[in-house]
């Protein structure tokens, strides 16, 4: 049971995403910020760091719907590189780019102080540029937010993968939205105080 | 020295910031959506949920201006509070809801799943509601992931109280900002490329 009443039917962040529409908008906006652009980074590369650090931080909720959004990415060799990316990055079949930022986003989900110069250096070697860079630390640390958001608050989880997987297609095409239904609430005037 | 090229003389989060406009502006929204509002939790409470998790993150950026922001709103017992909640919130001058409160974002700092249904009962018997549940666990959260972002980029901080304290005034009259001079690049159509 999760920590607070939330709604019902909305599995993982969006049961506090309903209960809380003013911080749910700037939550999803940077949610789609950093995941939903192919500049520099490709959407399923984000959407894989973003798997590896819920994963890291035992998110179910957060590894299997991103794994799930990295998967449709992915098409058909999808499943088998998430699997391996919420096992460990290092076995998965990716480019040593690839690795060596998760590397970083790695150092980060333990405590920003973690990463080092050697790990920048090393992306770098490897054809990471200052934004790689800086949207890996930034998305790795956003979902060191997000994960404590769904777990600290003892949010549900579905465990049917079908589900993620129909969300996940809808993610992909709409992006990350407030719950069906949601509309945020319009702003009042002073004089209707 | 910061591991990607920033602008000069921004410190903390704003070189960041200033470097990733798109990703700056949702941050600063939640910013001013957790941390600018007297509803259910005051300023000054929120201000010092997020010293505390900065503290025990141990980033000297984050901790030293939310300190600053939160003993500017405090008054004149507002320095006494703010160093004892960076030392340990336990020994400060604060009512038994605020450290039932702190005692859960704690446990958040260390990862969602510490937070313990004897904790949110704890909080409730103080009179803690749902929504100052929710907020206390999404501020942590939330400073879990901008602590990290500013440690995990290596970014550098000033360590002169008064331009925190000057900062501090400036946050309070106009809410969290992106840096001086900054302006959203226009978005660009498919003819330019």
């Amino acid at each position: 049971m999760a920590h607070i009443q939330l709604p019902d039917g909305l599995p993982g962040i969006r049961g506090p995403m309903a209960f809380s529409p003013q911080t749910a908008e700037p939550l999803n906006a940077l949610a789609n910020a950093l995941l939903q652009t192919d500049d520099g980074l490709s959407r399923a590369e984000r959407e894989l760091i973003a798997t590896c650090v819920s994963a890291l931080n035992d998110c179910f909720f957060c590894q299997t719907i991103h794994g799930a959004v990295a998967s449709h990415y992915l098409g058909q060799e999808g499943e088998t590189v998430v699997n391996a990316v919420r096992c460990d990055y290092r076995q998965a079949a990716l480019s040593d780019k690839m690795k060596a930022l998760l590397a970083i986003a790695e150092s980060v989900q333990r405590g920003g102080k973690h990463v080092s110069h050697e790990q920048v250096a090393a992306a770098r070697s490897e054809g990471a540029t200052d934004k790689d860079i800086h949207d890996t630390v930034l998305i790795a640390a956003a979902f060191c937010m997000f994960n404590r958001y769904v777990d600290g608050l003892a949010t549900a989880a579905p465990t049917d993968p079908a589900l993620y997987r129909t969300r996940a297609a809808k993610v992909a095409e709409q992006g990350y939205t407030a719950p069906d239904g949601y509309r945020p609430p319009q702003p009042q005037t002073k004089e209707l105080h």
